[in-house]
């Protein structure tokens, strides 16, 4: 194949280290530069390709590149925006081959989870179908660790060591003050379907005894008076109880927890927070004191405490991506093969798009213990190495160093096109 | 004075750092053991005292004591428990005499903030009348950084750092999602009559435009049609707006947000939450997508994220404490003396415990933008070296390892007194 542009887009919510196989992306595509000559990125995801809203890469200086290592959200902008079908929606997959034709783009790197490679395998299709050469790669990225044939997902070992941090140490925090005050702590998780983020809570716990002491799994359907009773039994055994539980807990007829009938002044349903609703529950019914709190993006976006496993395996898929594209592959997605737990070692291996875009990884039951509420040994040796060291940033002034790209626009070539 | 034991407590809500001072009050008083015999600490702050439930910290180890360093919350339990004036509580005055004279007690280390203070004030003042030679020494700590005469409180930078660094991490995520999906980010940050912390959010930002673009203070009355006005007039300027509100925001007729009219769908209300109730708003009044996070007890416990200026203080007023102590000062708090900003330069003062006890300190009106949504340089400039300098814990299976130390009671010598 001749030399050709590629194109890079980060799809759906970002991760504290999408921007590592961003990186990864652009590093090593400058390495093949007889192979590809510029990587344009979309500016807003997909959104960047469809509306010939493209970053030229090339204007950023390596130290600029380099420091994506390092910096959480996403550095090119990332949407949700999910194309449909292909019969539906045949004028935008067509679009986006008519702005990589203009740009001389023949490789499309495609960084998101089950939506992206459903997205990615599509296009692959129509540009098989149009006659025009494009490697298609899809990357895996998300914290909700639910991608399929992947052992992990690049994103989730730093959300799950910033959680499993951060019930630790409030954990602490509450155990000084139980005598007196506060005797129940709930931390609210992401992970809507699955239940991986809450599980990672459960790391924090090395003994019996140690927070956190109940978990709330997406998975595991919400019973109140279990629940409640296990939360009396731990504060009268340890005299506090910390709690993790997932944003997507359901009651037993399949609603959310954080839907169910909170109303503002004016009689508004008010939207999010099991937190509180559960908070709320531990002082009506068991008359504890409480305190909240809702991590929301801080877990996602915790770059300062990313998991050095993570930060590696998420510039390994990047780089692997790249490598598989110029090796003529296409319809593929560089995936993280777990050989070991102990010692862990993991290698890059490859999976076909179609097997990945349309299935989901749940936690399996035999990750939870038998009553529901926490995690068990055979989940702990999946989730621990994920965690493993520490991958800190440069700080300056204090804070974490991260850099903001220039993000030049590529001149347009196109008419617009209205998305 | 001939040898005497020594009794050390932690009171109020405990910091990322205070167990850092408790490590240095008995590593100081290790080294002064021909003044010094065994350091006491009160098993869940004063209240151990009061029930003369004693722990004998000469039974921890070295190593682990100094791990005390790293580690966050209250290693021996705080509590909320206020004494009274001397009159109404002079039995438990007595008692605290009692127990102290019981155990050989010749010094006093209060680790608090203003109650503290004051409570160790009318300890020496009841020791004294009672003709029982008592060292009382208070030793700074709060997180709300609002204690008199100290230039900072120890525990407040770990948190500015966390809040800082956190609001700059989920800016970098949000301004990523705001061309399709979430535009406002809501951060509910504590400090409930101060506004330091909600203060130590704005060095996130660094020029215009980065996060955070609002701060709402505890000392700036809440007005929605401005708030409002200025949401709107930042997602027009920047695609998205980060907020960092502190809990203590008051609507004009001096009510907290937090309390403002949530209910839960059998009618009660709901409490606590400004960042939910501020979302709704910008919801209902803007239509923009948001998310919002409550750090809660996670910033004040993030010993992860420990300032290095703050973890030198925690440690230095420690240190000061014994060392006064052991030269006959009685009545006094060792505090922190800025002598210069840039380059940042401080020292260990003396102040008085009467004269820490009855005041509390405010943002100054001028550490606030004339439009009282961010700093000025002003407060930039004092907050700056206080987060300044990382102080790292050790890890384990990838998580911070922190210590339980074996808090072995004192054998009693009293009958029961009933707190």
């Amino acid at each position: 194949m001749p030399k050709k542009n590629a194109f890079y887009a980060q799809s759906g919510g970002v991760t504290a280290t999408i921007n590592v196989t961003a990186c990864a992306v652009i590093e090593t595509a400058r390495k093949f530069r007889s192979r590809i000559g510029k990587v344009y990125a979309g500016r807003d995801g997909i959104i960047g390709a469809l509306t010939e809203d493209l970053i030229d890469t090339s204007k950023e200086p390596a130290g600029a590149i380099r420091a994506l290592r390092h910096t959480p959200g996403g550095a090119f902008g990332s949407c949700r925006y999910k194309l449909k079908g292909l019969e539906e929606s045949r004028a935008q997959y067509e679009r986006l081959i008519e702005v990589f034709r203009a740009h001389d783009i023949g490789y499309f790197f495609y960084n998101g989870g089950n939506d992206s490679a459903d997205t990615s395998y599509k296009v692959s299709q129509v540009a098989q179908k149009l006659g025009y050469p494009l490697a298609c790669i899809g990357i895996p990225k998300t914290v909700d660790n639910d991608l399929a044939l992947t052992d992990c997902c690049p994103g989730f070992g730093s959300v799950a060591k910033y959680v499993a941090t951060s019930i630790r140490e409030a954990g602490y925090d509450v155990a000084s003050m139980a005598r007196t005050s506060t005797r129940v702590f709930i931390l609210e998780v992401m992970g809507r379907h699955a239940g991986w983020i809450t599980a990672a809570c459960g790391l924090a716990q090395e003994k019996e005894g140690d927070a956190p002491h109940v978990l709330l799994f997406p998975e595991i359907v919400f019973d109140q008076d279990k629940f409640l009773a296990k939360v009396d039994e731990t504060v009268r055994r340890h005299g506090y109880c910390a709690i993790a539980v997932s944003e997507g807990v359901r009651w037993p007829d399949g609603k959310f927890l954080s839907e169910s009938g909170l109303r503002d002044a004016f009689g508004h349903a008010q939207l999010g927070g099991v937190a509180p609703l559960l908070a709320q529950l531990v002082k009506d019914k068991l008359k504890q004191k409480y305190h909240w709190a809702v991590a929301d993006y801080l877990q996602r976006s915790a770059r300062h405490i990313a998991s050095k496993t993570d930060a590696l395996q998420s510039y390994a898929v990047g780089k692997a991506a790249v490598e598989l594209a110029v090796k003529g592959r296409g319809g593929v997605m560089p995936i993280i093969v777990r050989k070991s737990s102990k010692p862990y070692r993991w290698t890059i291996g490859v999976a076909d798009l179609k097997d990945v875009a349309n299935a989901e990884k749940m936690m399996p039951r035999d990750f939870v213990t038998e009553d529901g509420f926490h995690i068990t040994a055979k989940c702990r040796q999946y989730l621990e190495p994920l965690v493993a060291g520490e991958d800190y940033p440069p700080y300056r002034n204090g804070l974490p160093d991260y850099v903001r790209l220039r993000n030049v626009a590529v001149p347009k070539k196109l008419a617009g096109f209205k998305i």
